[in-house]
């Protein structure tokens, strides 16, 4: 790679970092806690939040930015239909959401009436990991049929998150998987990770994800 | 997007096909077919290799080359237990082979003894789908737990391919899967793609992908 190619690559990176720091300004002012939801296709990144918004509407309002490659809704009207203010970023073939597209999304958000924002990441255990959006903290949601030698495979992604959700808990008694071996791969990258286990089919799990999160977001409202 | 940028974006990913034509070639000139297999992690890439290679490796000789994003050799190692030459590939946190990459793994395998190569792609529904590698053709491995509505949400990587193998059939009991709305949405955008419903863990479906899977390579050795 030439120099003139790693300046690009890093003139990227710092404005994108800038952008996201502009977006966390934004999202501080209204008081909204944002968090960034990341995972591999097909984790169950919608159900969790459908979950999430179930079990935490009444006591306080949500709002989802749902990232996706293509121009489908699936997601988004998943959301709506669920009565949460939600906004769709196509990122037109992109593998990763950026701050670029979430300052893009920001103002489409009645965001001084939500206190907690959830961003859907594109289904990616990779890119997403080198992109600051702005958002306060980093979620992984995990699942049970993707194997337990992920965290060891595709290491970037579990690091510098806050919490991890193992998701499709029930599936457990048909799939090998080691749940010790997945959570030292967790560990050594991340000592301090939150660990969810979770069933969104069941219900398994979530009054504790949901409890957790609240708690956040009361330390959040009140000047953490 | 400056006009440079875009500039540099074509040079790349014109130098990519000028690589992917001569690693072609080599593989030609061996009389190796190469084949490029896709997918989300977890879906079950290595598991569906193993099996090929447990119902083919008394017909022919297969070389694996395993692509991951962390210096971990678990996939390739499985491969080596298997009996058959592997190299594994570490893009260095990079979420994609390319053609350079399989160029400098290339002149690692005995080629001119092995009739198939396995290229197993880094695990991402994304961009492996945008660079031509060199190998012949495209399969991707799409699985239950991941839902049927990923040819929706991934339309990229479900274009352009052979074959689709559709693993983990034996969860298919545990889990809301509609097989005709996952082949419709594949179908609109690949509607000559060849389908097989596989379990690697109760065996279902790897006879005949491996069936059809040999024919492809005799029809390549006499030259197709």
């Amino acid at each position: 790679m030439s120099s003139k190619t790693v300046r690009i690559v890093e003139d990227i990176m710092s404005a994108n970092d800038d952008l996201a720091l502009q977006n966390q300004t934004k999202l501080n002012q209204s008081r909204t806690l944002g968090i960034n939801v990341m995972a591999s296709p097909g984790s169950g990144k919608t159900s969790v939040i459908l979950q999430t918004i179930a079990a935490l509407k009444d006591r306080c309002q949500i709002g989802v930015v749902e990232g996706d490659t293509a121009a489908v809704t699936i997601d988004a009207d998943k959301v709506l239909s669920a009565g949460m203010p939600a906004v769709q970023i196509n990122t037109g073939g992109s593998c990763h959401l950026d701050a670029v597209m979430l300052s893009k999304a920001l103002p489409e958000l009645p965001l001084d009436t939500v206190d907690l924002l959830i961003v859907e990441n594109v289904g990616n255990l990779i890119c997403p990991a080198s992109f600051s959006l702005g958002t306060h903290f980093n979620v992984v949601i995990a699942s049970i049929p993707e194997g337990d030698d992920k965290p060891y495979k595709y290491p970037n992604i579990y690091r510098g998150i806050d919490a991890l959700i193992l998701n499709k808990m029930d599936l457990l008694p048909y799939i090998d998987f080691d749940i010790d071996y997945f959570k030292r791969g967790v560990q050594i990258l991340n000592p301090k990770v939150r660990f969810f286990e979770l069933s969104c089919r069941t219900g398994e799990g979530v009054a504790e994800w949901a409890a957790w999160l609240k708690g956040r977001i009361d330390q959040f409202s009140v000047g953490e």
